[in-house]
């Protein structure tokens, strides 16, 4: 099986063109989980992996997976929905590479003892639950667990049904079927495209840790109370994000990550001072003890100011998604498939959660960037140039093909 | 005329009590204009009136206005609406004291040439326009400028109509009769209770200036970014915060007073970097010299920081209301009546606004405040001693008996 697989990427370009008639908002997509576009893309999908000669299933979550006729097999995939202002790329671009590859793959090697499965997961942006499709798959969900989801008073369990999506179709995840997961992605980021570069190779997907803090103070007449004897919550957020700011600066951490994304103030009024602040902290980095030293610098920091000028500070830990660390020995089938195209390439960490960090808890994972213009994501002018679309497809199914062939 | 107001200090807690009936919340009232509550309390008040010999007149905006028989008078009131958690004392208690001194008046004097006059101004706190009653009074607002008012989906024009208030009735305030304008109010601030005062001889009123100052950056997933090419709004506007706190400190004035009291990220979700931040700041001073000053650092910094790690700053002024100076020769009858009952007495300025703001534009104007207990003001639980209650009401008759007698 040493040869190349024989991948179109002129229908790869097309496919993908395709698929973004569904839910199609200008350059971009409007498919969240569920929604119609989302539904009806997943018969296409269905469609598109029986003429590459697979086996459909779609799971109660709708989940569509086409099965190698193989006993053994590689995991090829991503998801399909999208957030309400999505790029047409997201998630899509890794579930057309899969099928492509495997269509390739069924033609040049079609009694092969390994195979391409390949996989669209539902609901990876999470409107129900983030990554409620991989989670599924792999059988970290139970029908309790759906039936608790529900978004915009719409609950997940009536929509699936409504949707015509079988709850009786469980985890189709098999550790003794999958030899690993391999997926290419977007980047959503800016590196690839600052640095010029044409592919990355994904070692690890970072964790993330999100934090409530809680500013307790006193609400008082803004014109009235003199400011010596205020209990300022508002200021005392102030004063807290920039310290912890500095913390973080003077901690190092080259790769490490923060937000300040949310903050909010009761009773929230110009006349009155804030008798509460509430600021929403996430953290990410590759590295757990990266990710505990800045706990830390949370924890003494509140500890130190906690109390002063009257105000209480408290935390609470709102989340918490380890990293996932992507399979050496995959990686460098990647890295080699990579190279037979182009030296301009990078190592690089994923800050965005994508399916492959639940994949990784179950089978070796592996997952493939693509460049997107500019860094944009998550906005209908996302983009990525036609040479890198064609580059990445054609490093994917060589990976893949390697992958299956050297075990 | 130099004898002392034989006023009933009984009655006054007693009408207060009354008056606390309309909107009761346990200890509180919930009495906003134009409520129910509100506008049954206005028709208790126009009674009350009558029966100290005045005659009523109710204007467009539901000011009662209680007319001595004399040509010329001493005008003396405050406002009976609430805020939703308005305590039993706020305006109220201005209005009573007014109330219990014209009818002594009248009973002693019932033919002086200079009167009381009473007034119970409508909407002191804003619902729809702060001061709204006794600008509507002075001849500050039109028609058409009450046409533009709505609060929750509610003209201010049409409900006042419901309630029966004649829109041809026009502004009451006539120079030529009135001979100044005197107020009584709790503090709503902790300044008498701390210093353990009986009095207070109100200066002035501090101005205001109101400020949205609004930070733009770029919307960016918190998780891809790094931190050194993110356009952070948020970062910059608590470090904004923190640096004008540092500046309105090392000015060092006294009595300045200033609030962050809100302010708003968005998006507002935790795994976005912030593109944009409101920031709500009031600042407030008696002295012109400086609410300039400070001003003036809130430029200057905005001018500092101003593109810095590429986030815009730009300055929106929302409000600014002038200080307003008591007169100084009535603030010589308060004293000296307060004088007769207690050495405990202090000068100080307000930094509430109260109708004595609009009315100082017109008239020589003064206030006398009673301690609130522990400062606390705008809840059902503000309170004042019973104690106060009555010293308040002696030295507010006797300062207005002191100001028609001594010219």
């Amino acid at each position: 099986m040493h040869e190349m697989l024989a991948i179109d990427t002129e229908r790869v370009i097309a496919s993908l063109k395709h698929l973004a008639r569904f839910g199609a908002q200008g350059q971009g997509v409007n498919r969240p989980v569920l929604s119609d576009a989302d539904v009806e893309s997943r018969r296409w999908l269905a469609g598109e992996m029986e003429s590459a000669g697979l086996t459909v299933v779609v799971d109660a979550v709708g989940n569509v997976i086409g099965k190698s006729k193989a006993p053994r097999a590689l995991l090829l995939g991503s998801h399909t929905d999208s957030v309400p202002t999505g790029g047409w790329l997201d998630g899509a671009l890794g579930v057309i590479y899969a099928i492509e590859t495997a269509r390739a793959f069924n033609l040049q090697f079609p009694d092969a003892p390994i195979g391409c499965d390949v996989v669209a997961f539902s609901d990876e942006e999470g409107r129900y639950l983030s990554c409620l499709g991989s989670k599924w798959f792999c059988g970290e969900l139970s029908l309790p667990d759906l039936a608790r989801l529900s978004y915009a008073g719409i609950d997940f369990a009536g929509a699936a049904q409504l949707a015509g999506y079988d709850s009786e179709v469980g985890a189709q995840f098999d550790a003794r079927r999958c030899i690993g997961y391999f997926e290419a992605h977007i980047e959503q980021g800016p590196r690839l495209d600052n640095a010029e570069l044409d592919l990355g190779i994904v070692t690890g997907i970072a964790g993330m840790r999100r934090h409530r803090i809680v500013f307790k103070g006193q609400a008082d007449h803004a014109g009235t109370t003199p400011m010596s004897v205020r209990k300022d919550a508002g200021m005392a957020a102030f004063e807290f994000a920039v310290q912890l700011r500095d913390s973080f600066v003077e901690l190092g951490a080259p790769e490490a990550v923060w937000n300040f994304g949310a903050v909010e103030f009761r009773p929230g009024v110009a006349n009155v001072v804030p008798k509460e602040a509430l600021l929403t902290l996430e953290t990410r980095d590759l590295r757990l003890e990266v990710l505990d030293e800045m706990q830390k610098r949370v924890a003494d920091l509140i500890e130190s100011n906690d109390g002063r000028a009257g105000v209480s500070i408290t935390l609470e830990r709102v989340g918490d998604l380890p990293s996932a660390i992507m399979d050496a020995r995959l990686l460098q089938h990647v890295a080699s498939s990579a190279a037979q195209l182009t030296d301009k390439t990078m190592h690089l960490h994923s800050g965005a959660i994508h399916d492959a960090m639940v994949l990784a808890r179950h089978v070796p994972s592996a997952m493939l960037f693509v460049p997107s213009i500019g860094g944009r994501s998550h906005v209908y002018l996302e983009n990525t140039a036609d040479k890198h679309l064609r580059m990445g497809a054609e490093v994917f199914a060589g990976a893949a093909l390697s992958m299956i062939s050297g075990g």
